[in-house]
């Protein structure tokens, strides 16, 4: 592997920040180089707000199940998928924008992760550490009044970075032959993996809290998965002109 | 800029490669560098599928509009958001999944944007041009079909990737100012920056199609968000278990 691949097999979220603040001008190199990312059909669907208003990210930090790194970060964005943008350029040549599109919904989410992911790798090349905070959904509606998102605008995550105040452990992920399949989809052998990964994941808690949790990744899907999530998302996303047909 | 954030923001799609092969071993390198990206929950959401069958690939290559790279690049790959294996890591703990959460399908599409965008970025490190391919959207029930892919799985895109045989343009985007905002979503001035980009981009297409190319991002907007885009999406989402509430 390459040092750039070495970069990228590197990454763990990153909660602690030191003080020192993140300067304008390496953000706005952060924010091109996501600019520079795909962008399904050039659609350029992504905005990006920096928020500094100590009050507003204190009420994000807590709207986001109180992640006080919302606050304390050196810098804190939010990516918005932002379909307003290409709406007024629509209408600047008379033509009618067609609301509520499953599918111009999905790719205005792919293109702000696509942008934020490379935020992501600029960021840690620089040597800052970044955490996604998708708890922003937690209250969209809240955050998106907050912003002052116009229709046609939602946010998708928030994003925290900052210079890394901790060095915490590379969480281990699935095992390769789980999750890259020759020709056709198969789950021979996945429920194997799946245990393998199960062990691995739960001395990696082990070690990481001196004993205290206990768990595995099938134990975590059940929680995750095994419950309702967001269920207010559907109704926010219909009000913000999304997904309606 | 530091030498990753040049190589970021160096990134244009490449759709015509070298007879090179490219090795199994750079592939499971690029794949692990996607695994590495961050997850929601930990829910690692992503299933590759690797194609070499060439009937597949020039069914699926014509099924995304007649784009022949997906048959000749070095590899082809389609990117799955997958529940089935959070699924079944749920049933395997005693707990039931619940369906159609239209937050799970964000959260899983988000991962695999994620994923996906370390692929390109591992892939240009080594040298590899790649494309993402939004058209497997054009018939996703067929591809479904050829992938075998069972619910709660869905094909979010495929992705070329191969030694360039080409070197074109890096295609301009929009003003930072316009996609970076502060605070809270203002639209002052965008109206400005896109009639700026207009032209830009217009220059753009007539240097590289030596002059037979007249167009510019408002247009490009208005054919694209000014028309209905795959309405079959929305029910496809619904057959397959996603979006329900």
């Amino acid at each position: 592997m390459n040092s750039v691949m070495q970069l990228l097999r590197s990454h763990r979220s990153i909660r602690k920040f030191t003080d020192q603040p993140v300067g304008d001008a390496l953000i706005g190199d952060v924010v091109r180089c996501g600019q520079s990312a795909a962008t399904s059909s050039n659609l350029q669907a992504t905005t990006v707000i920096r928020v500094r208003n100590p009050d507003t990210r204190r009420t994000i930090a807590r709207l986001a199940g109180d992640q006080e790194y919302v606050s304390t970060a050196g810098a804190f964005l939010v990516f918005c998928a932002d379909l307003n943008r290409s709406r007024q350029a629509c209408a600047m040549q008379g033509g009618e924008f067609v609301t509520g599109m499953t599918e111009h919904f999905i790719i205005a989410t792919i293109d702000v992760a696509l942008f934020a992911q490379n935020c992501a790798i600029a960021a840690e090349s620089a040597g800052l550490g970044i955490c996604y905070i998708g708890g922003i959904r937690n209250d969209p509606a809240q955050v998106t009044e907050l912003l002052d998102l116009p229709d046609q605008v939602y946010p998708v995550f928030g994003f925290c970075l900052g210079y890394p105040a901790q060095d915490p452990e590379i969480k281990p992920r699935l095992p390769l032959d789980v999750v890259l399949k020759e020709e056709r989809y198969r789950d021979t052998g996945d429920v194997d993996g799946i245990r393998h990964y199960d062990e691995r994941l739960r001395q990696y808690y082990r070690t990481r809290t001196g004993g205290t949790k206990d768990s595995n990744w099938s134990l975590e899907m059940r929680d995750l998965v095994g419950k309702e999530s967001r269920p207010h998302m559907r109704g926010f996303l219909k009000t913000r002109g999304f997904t309606m047909r």
